[in-house]
């Protein structure tokens, strides 16, 4: 049961904006029996408003795989007048929700939605970061949480030709989880390598990502960087855009979701309208 | 049972340099029943090496208590020709230890130590790194296992004029948990605040630190940033020597042991035999 974009017939939308760190989360999604950065959030929120039966109609900007972390996680609730007047003294804000977290989330703000927010449909970009230290890179134990380690020096010059001839609007079929009835096309907007202070940064953006295109990218550059597999071939294997095998999701501890990127306030209620349209039977996760 | 520092007859003394993300580990030192950092060293020593009854005489350059981290911890073993022989085919390294460690402890070097080398005996300074997010501070939860969390901004001119007036050869009594027969003087060489990127940044260097020290340190200042205490009041406190409670021993997440210095090697064992003989009854620990 979710509610149409943008109402507000007597629900107050609020837009809370987080970060947390994946490594003991099944996900963003709640599943039952498991420890998931949704539920912890349904747990909190229930302690403030009280029971709910669907969720508070809660969607988020990028559904995150176990493991995944997030730097910029946007998320929306839909709160009921009953479920306003639970609220006491203390008002609804960060700090409230803060307190009622674990500190592997942090909640950075929660504000009233502008009108026609919608957490997910008004979202026109998702960026990623992928962090590897190579045969270069210095080792840091305080960052082995967050970043792939890899024996070899990465040719990171040749990764950066494959990654250009990836990028634009085309068919990431080679690099997604098939799954019935869903477009695996998708805009790529950025695709950046880049050797940043000791690490491999590889940094992703596009309208949305198929389920495992990120980490089916990345491991595929990767693999160009070890020398196994050239920028021209991987260009070739995209263009085929079968699901590619050789292609292995790498692991999720070295991915972090920087930011949800939104249309301007004044189109966001067209944009929602426009992308649920669209992608209603899809999932946007990577 | 321990061996003589710079020992040689028929040992082989190597130098093991790690770091570790200390959250998860009951700290350093080996104790029946907990998760430690040399409980898990030494685990993964007897698969290479087979049983050992002395901790293959393992000594270390930093003691950390319970959640502190290490980036630049060193310690050594001997090794007897005996066990020498359980090596095998593969040659003990720092690849091969990693490989039975939990990728919470990085090994970045094993090396034959030099004539005379003693973890403990011959280091000469210490080096300690503590975080703190201020109320400036943006909140990251990638950081969340490594800094302190302070709500308020933090007055660091204030700390820095404090920390000012707190270097030198000192008795720091004030800020250190007693011990029966122990020296409460130390050589703090540096103490130094800085805001450094979004945190501020502690960074602490001394001869040996005595067990509390830095984190009462640290805590003292943070009462200073906050305004609660003047530099010169703290100046005081610290010139009664006496332990004072009021100031509270902070988190150990924040902190992380940097580096162990040592003397050069020409002096190794010269300094060894100097250290032993005046500290041979103490406990060089935070």
């Amino acid at each position: 049961m979710s509610k149409p974009a943008g109402m507000t017939g007597g629900f107050s939308r609020f837009r809370i904006d987080l970060g947390y760190d994946g490594t003991d989360f099944q996900g963003w999604a709640k599943q039952p029996g498991y420890r998931t950065v949704q539920g912890e959030l349904l747990v909190a929120l229930e302690k403030i408003f009280g029971p709910t039966e669907d969720d508070f109609g809660m969607r988020v900007g990028g559904r995150t795989d176990a493991g995944v972390h997030a730097l910029g996680q946007v998320c929306h609730i839909d709160i009921t007048p009953e479920q306003q007047k639970r609220l006491g003294r203390t008002p609804f804000g960060a700090v409230r929700l803060q307190s009622l977290l674990p500190s592997e989330i942090v909640v950075y703000a929660v504000a009233p939605a502008k009108p026609g927010f919608d957490a997910r449909f008004s979202a026109i970009g998702r960026s990623y970061r992928y962090l590897i230290a190579d045969g270069k890179s210095p080792r840091s134990p305080l960052s082995a949480r967050y970043e792939l380690w890899v024996h070899t020096e990465l040719d990171v010059s040749e990764m950066k030709k494959a990654a250009k001839k990836l990028t634009g609007l085309r068919d990431f079929g080679a690099f997604c989880k098939p799954r019935a009835g869903a477009t695996t096309i998708r805009d790529l907007k950025e695709l950046r390598v880049t050797r940043f202070l000791d690490n491999i940064e590889v940094y992703l953006v596009a309208d949305a990502f198929c389920h495992n295109m990120v980490r089916s990218l990345v491991g595929a550059l990767i693999r160009v960087g070890e020398g196994k597999l050239s920028a021209e071939e991987l260009s070739k294997l995209q263009l085929s855009a079968k699901r590619e095998s050789k292609f292995k999701v790498i692991s999720a501890h070295g991915l972090a979701l920087t930011s949800i990127d939104y249309v301007p306030d004044e189109l966001l209620g067209e944009q929602a309208e426009k992308t649920r349209r669209r992608r209603t039977t899809e999932e946007i996760s990577v």
